[in-house]
């Protein structure tokens, strides 16, 4: 579009426009700059059109930025709000927030199904992680548009800080060695947990254990204790085998 | 440390200090204002010692954080830098650049290893990984220490400008599906490319392609092509199988 086609735009905007301006507003505390990244956030692959490179027009590549976005800011939030927990708790809680569900009922509860262009409603219904990655794809487009220190503001105060219950994220104990062991009855396999290693060199114990499935090495876990080093182990597995 | 044992300890420098004050400022193009951060992210767990609450104190909750934010630069670089491209280039260039071999030789390249404390030369030939993470950790403290728009700075001059050949990663044409099979072949699992769908809705071919080893479904890929597809959901695989 030549400039001064975008000018008019800008300056006169569609009833259409002016209606989607104050919705995303709505979502994420600031009027957009460019409403073109947020129309492309809010474009599901379904209803996009074949550019000139050959590629579908779609939120996908806005929702990469966004994904490593979100992932960033909840690491650096969860670093420090808890100073004293180890990066294997810090892993585990931000995979639980950033996961589909989570996300796709955050996307749910600040309103972005309403948002998103999409072919039809079976589409919908077949497909329920569009929702969460429009989210992810409208963080990437409120980076672009409006900086680093505002998505960040907008990410910790309207998902994290009001709509996330991270007590109850956290004290959802997931037994990640049963959950494996489980998995390997259904599917008929091998599971094994070795102790490789339980060095004493600084006078502080350190376990090791490897999580075999059919003689072959998945996973490896580190703890202080024997418990911990399984559970870390297993909870490496399951991500391996998406059972999260 | 009280406040005023730390402000005579910036103050009055020990010499190793000022010396570390040097280096850490070669590294970044930065004199820390934090030197702690940094002592903290050159600490191998090999030499860290138990802390009040029981975890080892070492560089490893850095990591995690640099890992994060190393992450996110990247994306936004590839994100910018190839406009045409879409979001499976972007994470398979990514996950090239970020991968433990990559850092590796990058943290070797801008002399990483020479910071970074641990217990003995034994270990540090038995984990390689160790100068990639302390990288990573040493992002973490630069974050930390002197904001994101510096951070940011940093990974794009000091790395991935100066020390990485994206032609040549990029250009590193991995064919993920013979590596798919070769692995298969070698630990004698039987792998499959079933063609689940080729929809055609709105005038443009999209081929899904479901990856089976041994019956189970491990990954699924897409792509206008069958080939693309094929690629797409082997690359997925091999990232489950950790071959990468």
């Amino acid at each position: 579009m030549s400039f001064w086609k975008q000018f008019r735009k800008r300056l006169f905007p569609s009833t259409k426009d002016r209606q989607f301006r104050r919705d995303i507003a709505r979502l994420t505390g600031s009027y957009p700059v460019n409403i073109d990244l947020y129309k492309l956030a809010t474009l599901h692959s379904s209803v996009g059109k074949i550019s000139k490179q050959g590629n579908r027009v779609s939120n996908e590549r806005l929702e990469f930025l966004g994904d490593a976005i979100l992932s960033m800011v909840i690491a650096e939030f969860l670093f420090k709000k808890y100073p004293d927990k180890n990066e294997g708790f810090l892993t585990e809680i931000r995979s639980r927030i950033v996961k589909r569900d989570t996300l796709n009922r955050l996307a749910a509860k600040i309103g972005v199904p309403e948002l998103v262009e999409i072919q039809d409603k079976n589409h919908r219904k077949r497909k329920n992680s569009i929702y969460g990655n429009a989210l992810e794809a409208i963080i990437g487009a409120v980076y672009l548009d409006l900086g680093y220190p505002f998505c960040k503001t907008f990410i910790l105060d309207k998902i994290v800080r009001n709509n996330l219950n991270l007590k109850k994220i956290i004290h959802t104990d997931t037994n990640y060695k049963s959950k494996v062991i489980e998995w390997a009855q259904k599917e008929s396999r091998d599971i094994t947990f070795q102790t490789v290693d339980d060095t004493d060199l600084t006078g502080n114990k350190e376990f090791e254990i490897h999580l075999l499935i059919d003689d072959q090495q998945v996973s490896m876990g580190k703890g202080t204790s024997k418990k911990r080093a399984e559970q870390d182990a297993a909870f490496k597995a399951c991500q391996q085998l998406k059972l999260l």
